[in-house]
């Protein structure tokens, strides 16, 4: 018997310097911990269209300066086939960065912790090149089971 | 006390009329309040490989088009790389494109209500040139929390 | 009444011999099946950062060869722009087609099956060149609702 389904809700926000990947594993362990629920799952929501949440190798951050560099080449700030720059060059690249990324994820939650794997690590990737405040939304659902 | 956690499901269908991003927010949101669940998750899944679900920019329609311009260039329908061509010139972009983005959307509830950020819209992307019936379950889990 | 909601886990490993596709559908079926719940999700996380999880066309394996070309020339093994090469030509690749598709997918369960789509199937998508033995957490979480 493992008891009822529960869930948690937790609200963080994250402040970014601008373009870039920010690590949020920690965060999301923290309020994970902090429902105390022991076995199911994770899911954390950004509210915002102009930065996404990636699961990516965390280790050597040679690989998110990598994946900087690809994105920057794949979708170019600036680029003349945009249409939308109300907000700048990099507008509606970080619109299309996004739905090429996720504004979502959702992970295991075993023996009342975040069950990654060894290597992967949550980022909120962000997209625009001045500083935001970024909302997300961190939903805990799952019981005592192990 | 926020009551058992419980769970409601909807089934819906879009006609699209070929090609292109379609407005789904209002339909899922009226699924949630439909559902009476006052704080949770709502997931959205799509039953097809050549048309995704897509959290995007709801504001300015220039978006939406310069997105399909950057997917019209980076998948080509007609593409001579692509054997798969069963259906014609526009079938294996259509199943690139929906891998590039998502089958599926999770978002929370929050108050009874979906709960996007101000300028996030959920979008049927068609990726096919020729109408569709779409079908999309939609699945609310929570409790009467706050 | 479709009783209590609840939730079953099960631990999956997927041994692959190199690069491709590997439908992973009937395995993850077996575990709804397994997990008696009627109606509800199945969430399949992968602890891994350079393979993904697709939901893909499974009719014509001509689908899947095509999807290797086109993600073999968007991010080209060797690549001089990739500074990461730890492990060889493929390793910054593989990172980067993991985060362009997804490390889970969700998908909805009806009548006590897996409810996809007729041409959708879930595949384990091997991007390391290398065979490797990976771990998925497959979470059902339901009830007896039809």
């Amino acid at each position: 018997m493992s008891g009822a389904l529960r869930q948690h809700v937790a609200r963080l926000e994250v402040a970014t310097p601008g373009r870039g990947t920010f690590d949020v594993t920690a965060r999301v362990a923290a309020a994970v911990q902090e429902s105390g629920i022991r076995r199911g799952l994770v899911t954390v929501f950004l509210h915002h269209t102009s930065a996404s949440l990636i699961l990516c190798e965390n280790a050597d951050p040679a690989v998110r300066a990598d994946l900087e560099r690809f994105f920057a080449e794949l979708v170019p700030d600036g680029d003349p086939r945009f249409a939308h720059d109300d907000e700048g060059p990099d507008d509606m690249p970080a619109h299309v960065r996004a739905i090429l990324t996720q504004s979502s994820q959702t992970m295991p939650i075993r023996g009342g912790r975040l069950d990654l794997g060894t290597w992967q690590g949550l980022y909120l990737y962000e997209h625009r090149r001045a500083a935001h405040r970024r909302r997300l939304t961190v939903t805990v659902v799952g019981d005592d089971g192990e």
